[in-house]
């Protein structure tokens, strides 16, 4: 018998309860004996509920027990999560999470003290939900150098451009439904804003180049200021306007990564990405282009990873994942070190190398950051958005 | 530093060679020591290329050889690649493969050895070439039950049948310019009669349920009988023509498997996959859908699978990967324990609960294959295809 713990009893600690309800048959049947459910952790009463038996408020309980083996953590948030993960790893417990925050901002210190102990720290269903693709990255692509990643990391954001490109409906309007539908939380600026992609631009680009790039070293612009126009101008024209996470190699080494709504043809694979799906492309020098597709949150999707995860952690008990990445290594400037192609709105000529559409244009010729910024202001452009693909 | 050696310098083969040669430093740095490549095999002398120091002929030198750690096949086949892959693994040797012959019609006999003697045997790279599609379902998502699998295998007769779609390119001319272009080969029965994608679904379904699905056990059918006729017609009531391999958990816990032409709604993700794209849905009761895509053939797609399994085998050398299934059990027949859409071409009149297209109809409520059969026969139709999604 295998002994795993669950703190934070929320969307995911939850869904991980049932996906092993559901499938606990075959999940003993892969693990070689049953896995068992030991403990809830949670600051709320849980006696009342079917898990009333199991559940503790105290985390020295769990500390403590030297037959829990794996402890997943979804309380979310960088601060009893941390505290909590930090004492899990140093009582040689393997700790699988979801949270995207610990991780893109305390992933290193917590991979070295798992290194440390000899035990596993595993985040799959941090990026992407359900979406296979961290282990992926780092392992199938292994032999590969990645040159680029590109991704649609937020199914919130996805849900309610899909909702302005396709029923014409304007930004604020989106946000409502998509809290109506509980896609969006009350305060969503985590989300509009591209926080939440840009942590996990971070994450992505961790494991791919083994280097930290710190959430708030990156430039992130989110959807809140987006609008109709441009969506109505871009469709118009055969784009979609879709928020990208995106993380590039330079030609020098350096990484440059960030979030921004992109203009993306309507013919690059990741267009067709709508409502909360997510998909993450990644670009290496021998595969070529790859690309991961599913629902990128939602309960039992996000338990899925956790699932993963927690076998896989217990599959490489005696010789734990070699893991982890080093310091922060200077970034590339986005504003200037990244050559791009762009897209103007305003009524202006359009101007040479640029193909006009109907009351913008889309550069032809890559420009800096810095560079389309000038000829937007040169111009009296009144939006200014970069080009995938 | 560890040695491996590749044994047919063919496609594969010698794709591996150049990603080693373009990415060694990185491999280096994952692997903790130089990988080297000790011994090239193969028939031909390759005496007079850069290669001509560690090429031989003779497979006992590697058999021999207690320095070999790896051994990549990439023979293809499934005669000499059994008779040397069966040798290797029981002198110790980790093998790595693309050779989806040999796994789907040996890879229960191959494990086996490879579990007795304790090292791994990967195969990657047998389905969707660079794609990571088989370590993501026996590995991410092994917290679900899988419920289907359905997939663009094969990336030549999706090239073809993207001729004939996007250019009304009937089926022969479309397989001379695949030939063309070398993405068919002279004999393209594999290819066009669908036994390639037979091989790969079966992979998948061995992985996915545990239990051997042999190739000569399922229906396959290819594209050449395909009639421009309805590609045209499908088109137009925005649908597309996709060859899937197509593997589903019954509520009974039988397994079919599958090869065929489908009809697949245009908003399915998987209908925009096009040229010699290849792309894998999966579908668990926990995840939902996930889709996997990217180029399923070609050098160094392929190259770059086969060199992540090859580190992978080295991650794991002391405590090999558990992988492998048991014999096979029955499977479902496809012809009357499937019940699906389906299309039919002619000039009846569409019977009740169909949707008539110009030309043809598809049946709104699903039916066996035998009973689609009896039907096309009362129709006097002249084609009847499944419909996907």
């Amino acid at each position: 018998m295998t002994n795993f713990a669950i703190m934070g009893f929320g969307t995911v600690g939850s869904g991980v309860a049932e996906v092993l309800r559901m499938n606990g048959a075959s999940i003993a049947e892969k693990l070689g004996e049953p896995l068992n459910l030991k403990y809830i952790l949670d600051v709320r009463d849980l006696s009342g509920t079917p898990y009333g038996k199991i559940a503790v408020q105290d985390f020295s309980v769990l500390e403590n027990d030297p037959e829990l083996d794996v402890v997943v953590e979804s309380i979310g948030g960088a601060k009893v999560a941390l505290e909590f993960t930090r004492r899990a790893l140093l009582a040689g417990k393997h700790v699988v999470t979801s949270n995207k925050e610990l991780v893109a901002a305390h992933g290193r210190e917590l991979l070295a003290i798992a290194e440390e102990k000899n035990v596993n720290y595993l985040f799959e269903a941090s990026v992407g939900g359900g979406i296979p693709v961290l282990r992926p990255l780092f392992q199938c692509l292994a032999g590969n150098r990645i040159e680029e990643i590109a991704g649609i990391l937020n199914g919130t954001t996805n849900y309610i451009l899909t909702r302005m490109v396709q029923g014409g409906v304007p930004f604020d309007e989106a946000l409502r439904e998509a809290q109506a539908k509980g896609y969006a939380e009350a305060n969503p600026a985590a989300d509009v804003e591209g926080l939440d992609a840009g942590r996990k631009i971070c994450i992505l680009s961790d494991l791919a180049w083994g280097r930290e790039v710190r959430p708030e070293a990156i430039s992130v612009q989110g959807i809140s200021g987006l609008d109709l126009r441009d969506v109505d101008i871009a469709r118009r024209a055969g784009w979609r306007i879709k928020l990208l996470g995106r993380a590039l190699r330079l030609g020098d080494g350096r990484v440059a990564a960030y979030v921004a709504p992109h203009l993306v043809a309507e013919s690059c694979p990741i267009a067709s990405v709508d409502d909360v799906f997510n998909a993450i492309l990644i670009r290496g020098n021998a595969v070529g282009e790859v690309m991961f597709y599913g629902r990128g949150a939602g309960d039992l999707p996000t338990a899925s990873a956790v699932m993963g995860d927690v076998l896989d952690a217990l599959a490489h008990r005696a010789k734990r994942r070699n893991l982890g990445w080093r310091e922060p290594a200077e970034l590339a400037r986005t504003d200037r070190d990244l050559v791009m192609r762009w897209y103007l709105r305003g009524d202006f000529q359009a101007p040479a190398g640029s193909e006009a559409l109907s009351g913008g244009a889309v550069l032809t010729a890559p420009l800096t950051g810095a560079e389309a910024q000038d000829l937007a202001v040169r111009l009296g452009a009144r939006a200014l958005l970069p080009v995938f693909g």
